[in-house]
């Protein structure tokens, strides 16, 4: 049974709501991928109308808190990993900041020869060799990220599978190859998982993900092109405006 | 009929493909959201296998180049507004810049009492007012973001709904109120659209869009308090980190 709102309160009904329903997740009483109650259920437990549940209910999945599942009901979202967009950060770094085990699985790793678009992309002649790499990153075996990198050949020769599978890139690049990335250009849009991505990442087919390119240079050496698709539901990224 | 692509070069014929399209889009031969020919007529064009075409696609559809909508073929994507974050912007300024349009509709506007959550987020004390105003902004008329601001009341007092429909919010801050935006925290996270906010910004329920919290200060002073929602195929935003 819940508390009874204040009808007479100058907070609006539908807020009022939202706020005890927070509360109750951020206590643990809803957990991670719970099931909320359903709407029906949750107008007999507070008195309140349809219309003001289902607002409240829209604030909520609006502000991440929870996600419906079509059909199925309302559930607990999964909290995000907030980054903060000030300096260069990397996948792995962050990951052990919050005290997660990281981990790579290589997908693909080929080397090619680019076309035109990314030979100019790159800075690159065109049909100039590029490795192109597509990996699966995780956080305590959860699935968060697929990227997929192309690296120009001439400045990493002999690049191997393996030593990107047990070392971030960027030891890699600094280990084998004496080379440090000292800036990154990263393009952020909203779009739709595909299929295929999806499936690595266990979401379906066209829930929201983050597109993130990143142009990383050692001056202006351009070092990697990586294209990655983040969990839409994982991740929120911070910067500060002056 | 298309050119045929080189079966013998290095590099592989899907990314080849990539490159005949964009050209084509790029030189308006294919115009924004023009149907693109069937997987099967590309084939026939250009001689090559299914999977081959259907990868072409899938890479220009990543890159942004083209949409696909269920059962009716593949289009080609407008192209988006790209915001870089590096200091205050305002869609009023960015549009213009872009020699664009801009204008607001003022969907709502109201003076309510903030909940514990929103009060402990904007710094206010619990239950003091704010004004809650959502507002449809466009470019050549076009609608772009739907936008839901909080401002403290006690900052604004007799702050109208007209002012927020033929000046920049900014402006109104500034020459009502003598107070200037000197700082702004933005988090951006992808998520769905909702079917309300989908028919202002003509977006179909669940398409992909980013969502936008700005936090903007005067000094430690919080003024505003906005969640944006933003079409994802229109914007993308750019971060230069070091």
């Amino acid at each position: 049974m819940g508390v009874i709102l204040d009808k007479a309160s100058r907070v609006p009904l539908y807020l009022q709501l939202t706020q005890v329903l927070v509360k109750k997740m951020n206590a643990g009483q809803y957990r991670e991928y719970e099931k909320l109650p359903s709407e029906r259920e949750l107008c007999g437990m507070y008195e309140l109308s349809r219309i003001t549940v289902r607002q409240a209910l829209q604030e909520l999945e609006r502000e991440g808190y929870i996600y419906k599942e079509h059909g199925k009901g309302t559930f607990v979202a999964p909290k995000s990993y907030n980054q903060r967009l000030v300096k260069l950060y990397s996948f792995t770094e962050e990951m052990k900041a919050m005290g997660k085990e990281p981990s790579t699985k290589v997908l693909s790793f080929q080397r090619l020869a680019v076309n035109e678009r990314l030979a100019e992309k790159m800075g690159l002649d065109d049909q100039e060799d590029a490795y192109q790499v597509t990996r699966l990153r995780l956080a305590d075996g959860e699935p968060l990220m697929y990227e997929t990198s192309y690296l120009p050949a001439r400045l990493f020769p002999n690049l191997t599978e393996k030593a990107l599978t047990y070392r971030p890139m960027y030891d890699v690049f600094a280990d084998d190859y004496q080379i440090t990335v000292t800036k990154a250009v990263e393009r952020f849009a909203a779009t739709a998982v595909r299929a295929q991505e999806g499936a690595f990442l266990e979401m379906r087919e066209n829930q929201p993900a983050m597109l993130i390119k990143r142009f990383a240079y050692q001056n202006k050496q351009l070092l990697e092109y990586t294209v990655s698709v983040a969990r839409g539901d994982k991740f929120d990224y911070t910067v500060e405006l002056t």
